[in-house]
């Protein structure tokens, strides 16, 4: 006799969880911090709540729930982020202008629909095509979990009263040094292969040749991002891309997005509020311009995907997750190659590109990464803010070179 | 023996009921509806609840308060409007991020003030300056009580679900013809003279010489209006303004900012929501430009200020306001000069300019209308959401030719 | 027998001498110096020329030539400014890019259209339609021939060169001090009347109430301008209009257009190059907002175009034009009332605005003014880059409050 | 007995030659058309002439040269194009508005130069050190060249009048088929290596694993091209990167930059003017999105630049380049891969980045390359208006995804 749960019974419980993890995050937003739109790149609260409903709404109950009444009308044009397939979409800058629905009627449909996909037939739960694209909706809204914090992170840094997200204290943490691990040249494979869930565009696996080269032993320190801010780094061209240059002039930047100076030294703000900046933590926030030209100054250079993926798979699956509640990055443990997962997006230096091979699905969900495939850059590794069980190794996270908002950070990289 | 109540007395009660009049107002709109900004030259309604209460705060405790210590000292900063004599101001265009303080918390704000306010002792209550000042922020309060209406229709406006402040049902109405009323040339006086409050922009008093003239007996009508637009008068520069086809163009605008094309004919947002348009009732929501062309294509102009003043001192004080609790203009009654006051502000041809021998107040005050007098245009009479006690037949209101979110419309002049 | 001339003989006298300044004037520039635009409100000289005589063979040789051929089918749309009734028009940000036809080309333009000009049979310069249309083209022509003296100094002032534009020298000159001329109240009459030339923003001739004033008896010099800048002038929002602040703090201004600091003092950028300062000429190429500024922060203010207007019609007609070759204000002569005509257009504080019974003209010739009263500032008096036989005391000239690249400058008024 | 040329007299020889050849190339352009800019991307010929030989005389003249007196000390900072460590530069946007120095003073300018570096005496031209910097100052001269024609293309093309830069009559062609040329998966080797001059972007050579692919036979034509546009393929946002539909949505582009419709079907403009757009030439001025998704809408994608590489490898160098002086792409002749060289450059999906192991020159020509390796992709093959003896297989060129107005098309690759 055979105990364990089918694919469809595990899903389902994944499902429950899932949703019930989104609303545990915005437990701590009132009405009026879930409803407003903190800039064009990020969306409110509400709107992430909102979103990720109609994904299954759309996606789900209309092709397979008999007879389909949408929950409400208009719904399908306002929440719609950005499939063409689907039709007409609300401009993306105006989503923080939707004071109606309200978040309670948001709630309620967050509840309606899950409740609706959870009362489909047996037969559908069993289906492999409903199976992979709940799957691809339950990791969608886990994207949209650590966009609704780093969303969230950003409206209340543009608040003169600095308020927190939450009370979580954060404690002063102890470093270590970095040291640099060597990998030799060679014919090495990345990408994903096999049956579990990923993402269309972390496959297919394929070979790529590196060179030898060596990777930082961690993640680079907030004390070690000092050093390169107050040598006056953010003054001299001759460590920026051309591009990033113009990018920090115009923005007027001169230090990084949530750094706040005071007399003594440096604050930075999280979601604890603000707080006397941790040496040993890893710098974050940074976009690609500030990561290249820190890698830059200090002799070394960021790490191609491929250098990346091929480290690690060579280190064990663990590290500082959304799991833990802390949503700030931890400072290194010892090790020889550490915070690998978690704790902060690493920049690569590889644009956003398809893998040799690559299709993208057919129909609406086709749109969910190919077209995005053009001035981004990769990140890899997951953050303090992403879903313990959402990355993998083959994980490709990709923003513009000015996107800051994220927990991104730098593990340097230099030839062998 | 005298039983009239003392001016000091008198002041307690308008207080208690403009500051009543404020919570009332905001009673149908929840805390997002309150805290988002649709647009940078208009504020939320909690920005406007707790400005109005900064004024207080500001002006009045500051000085007569002994001990004086601030609600909460950040407030200083982030509800000041454009006092430069007061420090710092929070940007104007970020006032709809500030999802903290909370609504609440700005109505514990508005009580604390409020009783601050009346415990103040009866010998600061009998000072005329306090009296002065007290009232300039009671008619302050006031203008932001029209402005938190048209502010909220905007953001409503903006919003594909076009929700209704309020259940409020506007029924149909039936018109009345257009006449002309004729004034004769000659030296006339206009501008506020004597002891009741007024702002520093109506006085002095002071003759003009204006020209024989003739003024339409009430409003332009939506009706009216409406073949100008079906006629083409959007599409031709010939009845434009060289700035405003410049405007029109850029905006894409055919029609009035709250006019919505259907298949039979238009609908217009209100307050009560998306209705069918009322050919009886006044166009409202028309800019300088919409307001000129329409002019120029009816053979007619709009008037002067000095004219349009020289009228209303003929009529009785009388129109249709606020108290009426409609918010949206109503057609006009017969009569000779209808509509003077009440319903819509009239767009005037002039200028907003100093009268001659004006003279700003001294001090934080006097940044209160001086310095806005310069490519802006009077906008004389009041509205339905101007309340009733809050306008007089000298009373200059002002906007910049682009905006038309106000109950702005117009009334023809044309010569004698 | 009567030897005098008869009016269209005075007119070919004019036309050819009207036409020639524009030539001569244009004698010192390179065919790349003719070319470049340096800003939208400004246009290259060789459009300047092309413009000019688009007028004439629109506006007269399409008219009266029979049959009138085209010099060139491409100009019609090519040299049209602003003239809607006459069909299309080359985008205004755009003039700078006809590098094609060249300067050889358009004074073959030129020539030509001024011998079919003068070829048009005695009769048809006899025709009083004729001979009105022949003299808005020649002022139209002396406007652009102002125009094209500023452009060019505008665009050589943008060249790290400093290019001179002529080796005209400027000497040093010497001060008068400022005195106040008192003018009582009353009814007074303005505007143009009667048979000779004016604009049509100029009629009709009318009463006026003015106030009793007094006028500054000269133009503000350099010296007295310093002192404001010197004093933290454009660093203090009490002295500005709103907008006013926004502007110089967008602009970065904190001087002059024209004026470099150096070490021990300023110069000024002059048609003759950079040279020092001179304390005693008139401060010029001011905007509204740095005129209305300074004169609030001498306890005074800008006059109205009626009270300037009024005390012009008491002083000789006479002043410092375009016909010195200087190109440059000078000095104010000794006298109780003196530089109203030249050397440099005063900013008034009247909006340019349709004079009461204004009537624009019909046909494509209507668009010369009327359409452009809107948002926008007269100032008075012509300027040291006005033709000598330009201006009136009826004369309105205007521009956006922004403008600073005309030899605008300053008068001050006071009450009486 | 050795009657070859040493290295320094064939240096001098190329020298005199790559010199005169882009006076050669502005012998077409009158004073006006060498002195505007077109765009902000784009220089004034006047410009580019200045800037090269600002090249020589900076980088060359002021080490070499013994005493060392600069032609003009303004021109350190006004022809700097891009180097920081040289020193103030003027901004890139107001190149245009250099009417001084005039182009006379200009080829003045390069002459004084040219005879400076041709005298500097032997046991100089015979450091390996300065025959390093003069070839990399003669290859910069020649992509001026080509940026001279592509400027004053777009130039051109924004004149009403279509002007033509040289009398040159594009003749009908006629056309082959596409077929696809196979490539086997495995290590391959790019980049260059070895004594020859070549860019530092281009160093090292190194390996890269290749899938199998296929690369189209030709570029693809404009007939090609043709059915994607007339078919709605710029309508249609599932052909589109989602950066591309927006970029395509804002500039409100329907065809190619250079297209112009008419009756009975396209006109293109060209350095000879206004033409009928001819089958069976490729398609040429396309932008990254343009190019891609064409691609897409084909069933075929980009090749990336090793496969182009690669491939380019195994065919003979051959092409058409600017030696022929049509300056516009050639039919293609028949072959199974032929085009790779010259006619038109090609886009590939590769973004542009550092080769494994790149380091930048030290001091100021360490700015050529490396500080532009980000959001641009790389183009490779050379074009029409490429001088003959510029590229190589190993040249990578770059642009942004925008840029249309270089001679830019499409070979099609697609998995094998």
């Amino acid at each position: 006799m055979n105990n364990s749960p089918s694919k469809d019974q595990t899903l389902k419980g994944l499902f429950i969880r899932v949703r019930a993890m989104s609303l545990a995050l915005t437990a701590p937003l009132s009405a009026e911090d879930s409803c407003v739109q903190p800039a064009e790149e990020a969306s409110p609260a509400k709107w992430n709540l909102a979103h990720t409903t109609w994904f299954f709404e759309t996606f789900i109950l209309e092709r397979w729930e008999k007879p389909f009444r949408p929950f409400d009308s208009a719904f399908r044009v306002l929440f719609n982020s950005y499939y063409n397939a689907v039709g007409e979409k609300h401009p993306r800058p105006f989503r923080g202008l939707l004071t109606r629905p309200s978040l309670e009627f948001v709630l309620e449909y967050r509840h309606k629909v899950d409740e609706r996909i959870l009362r489909l037939h047996d037969d559908v739960w069993g289906e492999p095509e409903f199976q992979s694209l709940l799957e691809l909706g339950l990791n969608h809204e886990q994207q949209h979990q650590e966009l609704l914090l780093t969303d969230q992170k950003l409206l209340f840094s543009l608040n003169p009263l600095a308020p927190a997200y939450h009370e979580r204290r954060l404690t002063a943490s102890s470093g270590v040094p970095l040291s640099w691990k060597k990998f030799p040249a060679g014919l090495v494979e990345i990408g994903h292969r096999g049956e579990a869930f990923a993402f269309d565009n972390e496959a297919p696996r394929h070979q790529v040749f590196v060179q030898g080269y060596q990777l930082a032993s961690r993640l680079t320190t907030n004390a070690e991002y000092a050093v390169f801010v107050e040598q006056g780094g953010y003054d001299d061209p001759q460590y920026w891309l051309a591009e990033g240059w113009d990018w920090r002039t115009k923005q007027g930047r001169t230090h990084p997005l949530y750094w706040r100076p005071h007399a003594q030294g440096w604050s930075e703000f999280t979601l604890s509020g603000l707080v006397d900046l941790d040496p040993n933590r890893p710098a974050v926030h940074l976009g690609y311009f500030e990561a290249d030209a820190f890698a830059r100054w200090a002799g070394a250079r960021l790490p191609t995907e491929a250098e990346w993926e091929n480290a690690a798979q060579t280190v064990p699956f663990t590290g500082h997750f959304a799991g833990s509640g802390e949503f700030h990055p931890r400072a290194a443990p010892e090790g020889e190659l550490v915070q690998m997962l978690g704790d902060a997006w690493e920049w690569t230096s590889s644009s956003y590109a398809p893998y040799p091979g690559y299709h993208a699905a057919s129909g609406a969900v086709g749109e969910y990464n190919g077209k995005f495939m053009v001035n981004q850059y990769v990140l890899r590794g997951g953050s303090c803010a992403t879903p313990d069980d959402h990355v993998r190794t083959t994980y490709r996270n990709f923003f513009p070179t000015w996107a800051c908002w994220q927990f991104s950070g730098i593990r340097l990289a230099r030839e062998a």
